[in-house]
């Protein structure tokens, strides 16, 4: 398996593929071309979320936080549980892939 | 946190960063350049290990494959838990980074 090749085609929606799943723990691989969440929605996960943005470009939004964090290839960050977050940006002319790793 | 930069300096052993950690869950990140495992070891390790290989290259033995496996960016396997394996070869070149997922 590998993740960049081959990307699938996204269309209308980013495409999102489970990689690893047990209890208690799943690994997706998701991708992106310019997708963002629905205006005003703000994720509130139960499980936490570690994330690593593998390619392409995104701007993350916390709502404890003012401002947006860009993020490119190699970064990666822990959302806790139930810490509201959406993606308010991804590149629309490449690839976004984030690779997410749900637990607990 | 990015994964990419900066990159440590390698000397005569990889070099370990934990990422992150709860009961269950261990995630590093491992750079590697030229490293291999000791001659005639194996690792057996007694929790699962997702791998994904971030950048560079590496050769993978298992005990129970005949033919190591070539693993390169985006390359990723789940290594069940006592399934004996080694590294065979990275990289002297370049380096080598290794996303590992330890679970159970």
């Amino acid at each position: 398996m590998n993740l960049f090749r081959p990307l699938p085609d996204v269309g209308d929606t980013e495409v999102v593929d489970r990689l690893f799943a047990r209890p208690g723990l799943q690994i997706d691989r998701i991708v992106s071309r310019g997708q963002v969440s629905p205006p005003g929605f703000w994720y509130d996960e139960p499980r936490g979320e570690w994330v690593l943005l593998l390619a392409g470009a995104a701007r993350l939004r916390f709502a404890d936080e003012p401002a947006p964090r860009m993020l490119g290839p190699g970064d990666c960050i822990d959302i806790i549980p139930h810490r509201r977050h959406r993606v308010d940006w991804t590149d629309p002319d490449v690839a976004t892939v984030w690779l997410t790793v749900f637990y607990g």
